[in-house]
Protein backbone atom coordinates (compact mmCIF):
# COMPACT_ATOMS: atom_id res chain seq x y z
CA UNK A 1 0.00 0.00 0.00
CA UNK A 2 1.26 3.37 -1.10
CA UNK A 3 2.38 6.06 1.72
CA UNK A 4 0.78 9.14 1.81
CA UNK A 5 2.23 12.45 2.45
CA UNK A 6 2.16 16.50 2.55
CA UNK A 7 4.60 18.25 0.33
CA UNK A 8 6.81 21.28 0.86
CA UNK A 9 5.60 23.28 -2.46
CA UNK A 10 7.62 26.36 -3.36
CA UNK A 11 5.92 26.70 -6.76
CA UNK A 12 9.44 26.15 -8.40
CA UNK A 13 10.83 23.47 -10.41
CA UNK A 14 12.23 21.54 -7.56
CA UNK A 15 9.69 21.36 -5.53
CA UNK A 16 7.14 20.31 -8.51
CA UNK A 17 9.35 17.66 -9.81
CA UNK A 18 9.95 16.28 -6.13
CA UNK A 19 6.19 15.43 -5.76
CA UNK A 20 6.37 13.66 -9.51
CA UNK A 21 9.09 11.83 -8.52
CA UNK A 22 7.86 10.58 -5.17
CA UNK A 23 4.45 9.47 -7.03
CA UNK A 24 6.63 7.73 -9.63
CA UNK A 25 9.46 6.31 -8.38
CA UNK A 26 8.98 6.20 -4.34
CA UNK A 27 4.83 4.75 -4.45
CA UNK A 28 3.98 7.57 -2.46
CA UNK A 29 0.51 9.55 -2.94
CA UNK A 30 0.83 13.16 -1.78
CA UNK A 31 -2.26 14.32 -0.22
CA UNK A 32 -1.52 17.25 0.77
CA UNK A 33 0.87 20.50 -0.20
CA UNK A 34 2.05 23.58 2.16
CA UNK A 35 3.58 26.88 1.19
CA UNK A 36 5.03 29.44 3.68
CA UNK A 37 3.52 32.95 3.61
CA UNK A 38 6.53 34.68 4.99
CA UNK A 39 7.09 38.07 3.44
CA UNK A 40 9.38 36.96 0.28
CA UNK A 41 9.26 39.56 -2.67
CA UNK A 42 8.44 36.55 -4.81
CA UNK A 43 4.78 35.61 -3.02
CA UNK A 44 3.91 34.90 -6.92
CA UNK A 45 5.31 31.55 -6.24
CA UNK A 46 2.01 30.89 -3.35
CA UNK A 47 -0.22 31.04 -6.55
CA UNK A 48 2.27 28.53 -9.01
CA UNK A 49 1.97 26.20 -5.96
CA UNK A 50 -1.55 26.32 -5.86
CA UNK A 51 -1.81 25.94 -9.26
CA UNK A 52 0.39 22.90 -8.96
CA UNK A 53 -1.69 21.57 -6.40
CA UNK A 54 -4.58 21.93 -8.33
CA UNK A 55 -3.01 20.03 -11.40
CA UNK A 56 -2.16 17.11 -9.31
CA UNK A 57 -5.70 17.32 -7.30
CA UNK A 58 -4.58 17.27 -3.79
CA UNK A 59 -5.36 20.17 -0.94
CA UNK A 60 -3.16 22.97 -0.78
CA UNK A 61 -2.48 24.89 2.75
CA UNK A 62 -1.11 28.14 2.52
CA UNK A 63 0.47 29.07 6.64
CA UNK A 64 0.79 32.72 7.44
CA UNK A 65 4.24 33.62 9.10
CA UNK A 66 4.58 37.43 7.93
CA UNK A 67 4.53 38.38 11.46
CA UNK A 68 7.77 36.08 11.33
CA UNK A 69 9.02 37.82 8.03
CA UNK A 70 8.85 41.54 9.31
CA UNK A 71 11.02 40.29 12.59
CA UNK A 72 13.82 38.51 10.60
CA UNK A 73 13.45 40.87 7.24
CA UNK A 74 16.90 42.52 7.52
CA UNK A 75 18.27 38.79 7.45
CA UNK A 76 17.51 38.19 3.85
CA UNK A 77 17.66 39.53 0.27
CA UNK A 78 14.89 37.43 -0.02
CA UNK A 79 12.50 39.74 1.98
CA UNK A 80 14.41 42.84 2.63
CA UNK A 81 12.76 45.35 -0.25
CA UNK A 82 16.33 47.67 0.42
CA UNK A 83 18.62 45.11 -0.60
CA UNK A 84 18.56 44.17 -4.23
CA UNK A 85 19.10 40.49 -5.05
CA UNK A 86 22.17 39.54 -7.02
CA UNK A 87 21.62 40.10 -11.46
CA UNK A 88 23.68 39.06 -14.19
CA UNK A 89 26.23 36.53 -12.02
CA UNK A 90 27.52 33.52 -13.73
CA UNK A 91 26.89 30.00 -12.10
CA UNK A 92 30.28 29.78 -11.04
CA UNK A 93 29.83 32.63 -8.91
CA UNK A 94 26.69 31.33 -7.19
CA UNK A 95 28.26 28.09 -5.02
CA UNK A 96 30.69 29.78 -3.01
CA UNK A 97 29.08 30.76 0.56
CA UNK A 98 25.96 30.95 1.99
CA UNK A 99 24.30 33.52 -0.75
CA UNK A 100 21.77 36.77 0.89
CA UNK A 101 19.24 34.48 -0.87
CA UNK A 102 18.95 32.30 2.53
CA UNK A 103 16.73 32.73 4.91
CA UNK A 104 17.61 31.99 8.71
CA UNK A 105 15.85 28.47 9.15
CA UNK A 106 13.50 28.49 6.60
CA UNK A 107 13.71 25.04 5.98
CA UNK A 108 13.69 23.89 9.31
CA UNK A 109 10.82 26.33 9.80
CA UNK A 110 8.87 24.37 6.77
CA UNK A 111 9.08 21.00 8.08
CA UNK A 112 8.41 21.66 11.33
CA UNK A 113 4.48 22.96 10.27
CA UNK A 114 4.89 20.13 7.53
CA UNK A 115 4.93 17.70 10.35
CA UNK A 116 2.38 19.09 12.60
CA UNK A 117 0.11 19.52 9.47
CA UNK A 118 1.31 15.56 8.69
CA UNK A 119 0.76 14.24 12.37
CA UNK A 120 -2.95 15.54 12.35
CA UNK A 121 -3.90 14.05 8.71
CA UNK A 122 -2.55 10.93 9.86
CA UNK A 123 0.12 11.30 6.48
CA UNK A 124 3.23 9.60 7.03
CA UNK A 125 6.12 11.57 4.93
CA UNK A 126 7.24 15.36 4.29
CA UNK A 127 8.09 15.33 0.28
CA UNK A 128 10.59 18.11 -0.13
CA UNK A 129 12.19 19.59 -3.73
CA UNK A 130 15.66 20.08 -1.80
CA UNK A 131 18.61 19.99 -3.54
CA UNK A 132 22.38 20.36 -2.57
CA UNK A 133 23.91 20.50 -6.29
CA UNK A 134 22.87 24.18 -7.29
CA UNK A 135 22.69 26.96 -5.16
CA UNK A 136 24.99 24.79 -3.03
CA UNK A 137 25.32 27.52 -0.31
CA UNK A 138 22.65 26.99 1.44
CA UNK A 139 23.21 25.25 4.74
CA UNK A 140 19.74 23.43 4.85
CA UNK A 141 19.26 21.48 2.03
CA UNK A 142 21.78 18.52 2.37
CA UNK A 143 21.86 14.96 2.80
CA UNK A 144 23.40 15.83 6.42
CA UNK A 145 20.42 18.10 7.28
CA UNK A 146 18.04 16.00 6.07
CA UNK A 147 19.54 12.82 8.28
CA UNK A 148 19.70 14.85 11.19
CA UNK A 149 15.74 16.33 10.78
CA UNK A 150 14.58 12.31 10.49
CA UNK A 151 16.95 11.91 13.68
CA UNK A 152 14.95 14.48 15.49
CA UNK A 153 11.59 12.88 13.87
CA UNK A 154 11.72 9.77 16.04
CA UNK A 155 11.08 12.54 19.34
CA UNK A 156 9.85 15.20 18.15
CA UNK A 157 6.00 14.00 17.48
CA UNK A 158 3.49 11.55 19.76
CA UNK A 159 3.37 10.08 16.10
CA UNK A 160 7.15 9.19 16.12
CA UNK A 161 7.52 8.69 19.82
CA UNK A 162 4.72 6.47 21.21
CA UNK A 163 4.05 4.77 17.89
CA UNK A 164 7.44 4.35 16.34
CA UNK A 165 6.62 6.00 13.19
CA UNK A 166 8.20 9.07 12.38
CA UNK A 167 7.46 11.54 9.58
CA UNK A 168 10.25 11.25 7.43
CA UNK A 169 11.49 13.75 5.15
CA UNK A 170 12.04 12.50 1.56
CA UNK A 171 14.05 14.32 -0.83
CA UNK A 172 13.92 12.74 -3.72
CA UNK A 173 16.14 15.41 -6.09
CA UNK A 174 18.81 16.31 -3.52
CA UNK A 175 21.16 14.68 -5.66
CA UNK A 176 20.05 15.88 -9.48
CA UNK A 177 21.54 18.71 -11.09
CA UNK A 178 18.91 21.19 -12.19
CA UNK A 179 19.39 20.24 -15.43
CA UNK A 180 19.05 16.59 -14.32
CA UNK A 181 15.59 18.09 -12.91
CA UNK A 182 14.58 19.49 -15.98
CA UNK A 183 14.82 16.33 -17.49
CA UNK A 184 13.41 13.66 -14.58
CA UNK A 185 10.55 16.68 -14.95
CA UNK A 186 9.63 15.78 -18.51
CA UNK A 187 9.66 12.60 -18.39
CA UNK A 188 7.35 12.85 -15.62
CA UNK A 189 5.02 15.08 -17.30
CA UNK A 190 5.82 17.98 -14.55
CA UNK A 191 3.41 20.77 -15.35
CA UNK A 192 6.55 23.07 -16.30
CA UNK A 193 4.10 25.63 -17.37
CA UNK A 194 2.44 26.46 -13.92
CA UNK A 195 5.70 26.75 -11.60
CA UNK A 196 7.78 29.55 -10.77
CA UNK A 197 11.32 30.54 -9.84
CA UNK A 198 12.23 34.10 -10.17
CA UNK A 199 13.00 35.89 -7.03
CA UNK A 200 11.70 38.76 -8.29
CA UNK A 201 8.11 40.07 -7.38
CA UNK A 202 7.29 41.50 -11.26
CA UNK A 203 4.67 39.92 -13.19
CA UNK A 204 7.07 38.34 -15.59
CA UNK A 205 10.12 36.21 -14.39
CA UNK A 206 12.98 38.55 -14.29
CA UNK A 207 15.58 36.41 -16.31
CA UNK A 208 18.44 37.68 -14.36
CA UNK A 209 18.61 36.71 -10.57
CA UNK A 210 20.36 33.87 -9.72
CA UNK A 211 17.21 31.51 -9.88
CA UNK A 212 15.92 32.45 -13.20
CA UNK A 213 19.78 31.68 -14.51
CA UNK A 214 20.01 28.79 -13.35
CA UNK A 215 16.58 27.61 -14.75
CA UNK A 216 17.20 28.95 -18.19
CA UNK A 217 20.41 27.48 -18.14
CA UNK A 218 18.97 23.82 -17.12
CA UNK A 219 16.22 24.11 -19.69
CA UNK A 220 18.70 24.94 -22.13
CA UNK A 221 20.85 21.93 -21.35
CA UNK A 222 17.96 19.81 -22.46
CA UNK A 223 17.52 21.76 -25.75
CA UNK A 224 13.85 22.77 -24.39
CA UNK A 225 12.70 26.12 -24.34
CA UNK A 226 11.10 27.15 -20.59
CA UNK A 227 7.42 27.86 -21.35
CA UNK A 228 7.03 30.88 -19.18
CA UNK A 229 7.27 34.27 -19.77
CA UNK A 230 10.20 36.24 -19.22
CA UNK A 231 10.13 40.17 -19.13
CA UNK B 1 31.44 37.05 28.22
CA UNK B 2 28.30 35.96 28.66
CA UNK B 3 26.56 34.27 25.93
CA UNK B 4 23.07 35.84 24.50
CA UNK B 5 19.73 34.21 24.20
CA UNK B 6 16.11 34.14 23.19
CA UNK B 7 13.54 32.64 25.17
CA UNK B 8 11.08 30.30 24.41
CA UNK B 9 8.33 32.00 26.78
CA UNK B 10 4.51 30.51 27.48
CA UNK B 11 3.85 33.07 30.22
CA UNK B 12 4.28 30.11 32.82
CA UNK B 13 5.78 28.77 35.73
CA UNK B 14 8.51 26.67 33.51
CA UNK B 15 9.78 29.25 31.39
CA UNK B 16 9.88 31.98 33.44
CA UNK B 17 11.92 30.12 35.73
CA UNK B 18 13.84 28.90 32.56
CA UNK B 19 14.96 32.17 31.82
CA UNK B 20 15.69 32.89 35.81
CA UNK B 21 17.92 29.69 36.02
CA UNK B 22 19.77 30.64 32.84
CA UNK B 23 20.50 34.13 33.98
CA UNK B 24 21.82 33.21 37.42
CA UNK B 25 23.44 29.92 36.74
CA UNK B 26 24.11 30.00 33.39
CA UNK B 27 25.68 33.42 32.64
CA UNK B 28 23.39 34.12 29.49
CA UNK B 29 21.97 37.08 28.88
CA UNK B 30 17.98 36.84 27.46
CA UNK B 31 17.83 39.38 24.84
CA UNK B 32 14.55 38.58 23.55
CA UNK B 33 11.33 36.10 24.35
CA UNK B 34 8.85 34.73 21.78
CA UNK B 35 5.64 33.23 22.16
CA UNK B 36 3.41 32.03 19.63
CA UNK B 37 -0.07 32.75 19.02
CA UNK B 38 -1.43 29.48 17.40
CA UNK B 39 -5.33 29.85 18.53
CA UNK B 40 -4.86 28.23 21.84
CA UNK B 41 -8.05 28.64 24.15
CA UNK B 42 -5.71 29.84 26.76
CA UNK B 43 -4.07 32.72 24.73
CA UNK B 44 -4.07 35.06 27.60
CA UNK B 45 -0.97 33.28 28.13
CA UNK B 46 0.26 35.54 25.38
CA UNK B 47 -0.07 38.44 27.76
CA UNK B 48 1.30 36.59 30.46
CA UNK B 49 4.49 36.26 28.61
CA UNK B 50 4.96 40.09 27.91
CA UNK B 51 4.22 41.20 30.98
CA UNK B 52 7.27 38.59 31.73
CA UNK B 53 9.43 40.30 29.33
CA UNK B 54 8.82 43.90 30.11
CA UNK B 55 9.84 42.31 34.00
CA UNK B 56 13.18 41.37 32.88
CA UNK B 57 13.68 44.33 30.31
CA UNK B 58 13.74 41.92 27.44
CA UNK B 59 11.91 42.41 23.65
CA UNK B 60 8.82 40.34 23.41
CA UNK B 61 8.14 38.77 19.92
CA UNK B 62 4.75 37.57 18.95
CA UNK B 63 4.70 35.15 16.25
CA UNK B 64 0.97 34.78 14.59
CA UNK B 65 -0.16 30.77 13.39
CA UNK B 66 -3.47 31.04 13.62
CA UNK B 67 -3.62 29.94 10.16
CA UNK B 68 -1.56 26.56 11.34
CA UNK B 69 -4.15 26.57 14.42
CA UNK B 70 -6.88 26.31 12.23
CA UNK B 71 -5.91 23.79 10.00
CA UNK B 72 -4.61 21.58 12.82
CA UNK B 73 -7.39 22.60 15.42
CA UNK B 74 -8.80 19.05 15.15
CA UNK B 75 -5.38 17.88 16.65
CA UNK B 76 -5.92 18.57 19.94
CA UNK B 77 -8.11 19.99 22.78
CA UNK B 78 -6.23 22.72 23.48
CA UNK B 79 -7.53 24.67 20.46
CA UNK B 80 -10.35 22.32 19.27
CA UNK B 81 -13.48 24.37 21.05
CA UNK B 82 -15.63 21.14 20.83
CA UNK B 83 -13.64 19.37 22.86
CA UNK B 84 -13.27 20.08 26.90
CA UNK B 85 -9.97 19.78 28.50
CA UNK B 86 -9.89 17.37 31.48
CA UNK B 87 -10.83 18.31 34.56
CA UNK B 88 -10.69 17.19 37.94
CA UNK B 89 -7.83 14.55 37.66
CA UNK B 90 -5.50 13.09 40.01
CA UNK B 91 -1.77 13.70 39.01
CA UNK B 92 -1.24 10.27 38.68
CA UNK B 93 -3.51 10.31 36.12
CA UNK B 94 -1.81 12.63 34.04
CA UNK B 95 1.73 11.32 32.87
CA UNK B 96 0.57 7.33 31.23
CA UNK B 97 0.31 8.21 27.61
CA UNK B 98 -0.11 11.14 25.43
CA UNK B 99 -2.33 13.55 26.74
CA UNK B 100 -5.27 15.09 24.28
CA UNK B 101 -3.65 18.88 25.44
CA UNK B 102 -0.80 17.57 23.19
CA UNK B 103 -0.30 19.80 19.80
CA UNK B 104 1.02 18.25 17.27
CA UNK B 105 4.64 19.06 16.56
CA UNK B 106 4.46 22.35 18.36
CA UNK B 107 7.87 22.39 20.40
CA UNK B 108 9.74 21.69 16.84
CA UNK B 109 7.88 24.61 15.37
CA UNK B 110 8.64 27.32 18.11
CA UNK B 111 12.64 26.12 18.26
CA UNK B 112 12.63 26.57 14.66
CA UNK B 113 10.79 29.95 14.34
CA UNK B 114 13.07 31.14 17.52
CA UNK B 115 16.14 30.11 15.75
CA UNK B 116 15.64 32.15 12.87
CA UNK B 117 15.10 34.88 15.04
CA UNK B 118 18.45 34.13 16.80
CA UNK B 119 20.21 34.17 14.00
CA UNK B 120 18.97 36.76 12.96
CA UNK B 121 19.95 38.88 15.59
CA UNK B 122 23.33 37.30 16.47
CA UNK B 123 21.84 35.40 19.22
CA UNK B 124 23.74 32.20 20.54
CA UNK B 125 20.72 30.19 22.25
CA UNK B 126 17.59 29.54 22.68
CA UNK B 127 16.25 29.10 26.82
CA UNK B 128 13.45 27.12 27.07
CA UNK B 129 11.35 25.62 30.03
CA UNK B 130 11.26 22.32 28.62
CA UNK B 131 10.47 20.09 31.44
CA UNK B 132 9.83 16.38 31.12
CA UNK B 133 8.73 15.22 34.69
CA UNK B 134 5.15 16.53 35.15
CA UNK B 135 2.93 15.81 32.00
CA UNK B 136 5.48 13.12 31.50
CA UNK B 137 3.44 12.15 27.94
CA UNK B 138 4.49 14.50 25.89
CA UNK B 139 7.42 13.74 23.50
CA UNK B 140 8.78 17.23 22.66
CA UNK B 141 10.26 18.04 25.82
CA UNK B 142 12.26 15.29 26.65
CA UNK B 143 16.08 15.37 27.05
CA UNK B 144 16.62 13.27 24.21
CA UNK B 145 14.42 15.30 21.78
CA UNK B 146 16.45 18.45 23.11
CA UNK B 147 19.71 16.35 22.19
CA UNK B 148 18.55 15.69 18.59
CA UNK B 149 17.37 19.29 18.14
CA UNK B 150 21.07 20.18 19.30
CA UNK B 151 22.48 17.70 16.48
CA UNK B 152 20.16 18.97 13.31
CA UNK B 153 21.31 23.26 14.69
CA UNK B 154 24.48 22.01 13.58
CA UNK B 155 23.22 21.78 10.43
CA UNK B 156 20.24 23.97 9.66
CA UNK B 157 21.63 27.55 9.66
CA UNK B 158 24.29 29.41 8.20
CA UNK B 159 25.54 30.22 12.05
CA UNK B 160 25.63 26.38 12.65
CA UNK B 161 26.99 25.00 9.51
CA UNK B 162 29.62 27.56 8.28
CA UNK B 163 30.34 29.40 11.30
CA UNK B 164 30.51 25.64 13.38
CA UNK B 165 28.11 28.32 16.17
CA UNK B 166 24.82 26.23 16.25
CA UNK B 167 21.98 27.82 18.05
CA UNK B 168 21.58 24.98 20.67
CA UNK B 169 18.84 24.70 22.90
CA UNK B 170 18.96 25.00 26.61
CA UNK B 171 17.07 23.56 29.10
CA UNK B 172 17.92 24.28 32.66
CA UNK B 173 14.74 22.56 34.26
CA UNK B 174 13.78 19.37 32.39
CA UNK B 175 14.65 17.51 34.95
CA UNK B 176 13.35 19.60 38.16
CA UNK B 177 9.74 18.66 38.87
CA UNK B 178 7.35 21.24 39.84
CA UNK B 179 7.68 21.46 43.21
CA UNK B 180 11.05 22.20 42.32
CA UNK B 181 10.30 24.18 39.63
CA UNK B 182 8.73 26.78 42.20
CA UNK B 183 11.35 26.45 44.94
CA UNK B 184 13.80 27.74 42.16
CA UNK B 185 12.29 30.40 40.78
CA UNK B 186 11.46 31.64 44.86
CA UNK B 187 15.05 31.90 45.09
CA UNK B 188 15.64 33.56 41.80
CA UNK B 189 12.58 36.26 42.96
CA UNK B 190 10.84 35.00 39.69
CA UNK B 191 7.46 37.03 39.04
CA UNK B 192 5.13 34.49 39.80
CA UNK B 193 2.61 37.00 40.00
CA UNK B 194 2.48 37.41 36.73
CA UNK B 195 2.82 33.83 35.34
CA UNK B 196 -0.28 31.88 33.46
CA UNK B 197 -1.15 28.25 33.44
CA UNK B 198 -4.19 27.66 32.84
CA UNK B 199 -5.46 25.92 30.14
CA UNK B 200 -9.24 27.23 29.93
CA UNK B 201 -9.17 30.97 28.21
CA UNK B 202 -11.21 32.76 31.42
CA UNK B 203 -10.32 35.59 33.05
CA UNK B 204 -8.84 33.99 36.15
CA UNK B 205 -7.23 30.52 35.99
CA UNK B 206 -9.90 27.32 36.61
CA UNK B 207 -8.46 25.54 39.50
CA UNK B 208 -9.21 22.42 37.78
CA UNK B 209 -7.40 21.76 34.64
CA UNK B 210 -4.64 19.82 34.46
CA UNK B 211 -1.65 22.35 34.48
CA UNK B 212 -4.20 24.38 37.22
CA UNK B 213 -3.84 21.40 39.61
CA UNK B 214 -0.40 20.51 38.60
CA UNK B 215 0.44 24.40 39.75
CA UNK B 216 -1.32 24.40 42.40
CA UNK B 217 -0.29 21.28 44.03
CA UNK B 218 3.54 22.53 43.07
CA UNK B 219 2.81 25.50 45.87
CA UNK B 220 1.37 24.06 47.58
CA UNK B 221 4.54 21.37 48.16
CA UNK B 222 6.39 24.48 48.92
CA UNK B 223 4.12 26.09 51.87
CA UNK B 224 3.42 28.95 49.02
CA UNK B 225 0.57 30.75 48.42
CA UNK B 226 -0.29 30.89 44.65
CA UNK B 227 -0.66 34.58 43.97
CA UNK B 228 -2.63 34.63 40.88
CA UNK B 229 -6.39 34.50 41.34
CA UNK B 230 -8.52 31.28 40.86
CA UNK B 231 -12.10 31.58 39.81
Amino acid sequence: MSQTAIALMSGGLDSTTAIAVAQHEHDISVKAGITILYGQKHHREVRAAEEVADFYGFTHYVIDLTSLGCIIRRSSALLNPDEPLPHDRALSEMTARVPRSYVPGRNTIMLALAQSIAETYDLETIVTGFNAVDFSGYPDTRPIFVDAWNHLARYSTKRGYQDNKPILCLAPIINSSKASVVAIGREFKVPFHLTWSCYEGGPNACGRCDSCRIRLDAFKENNMEDPIEYA
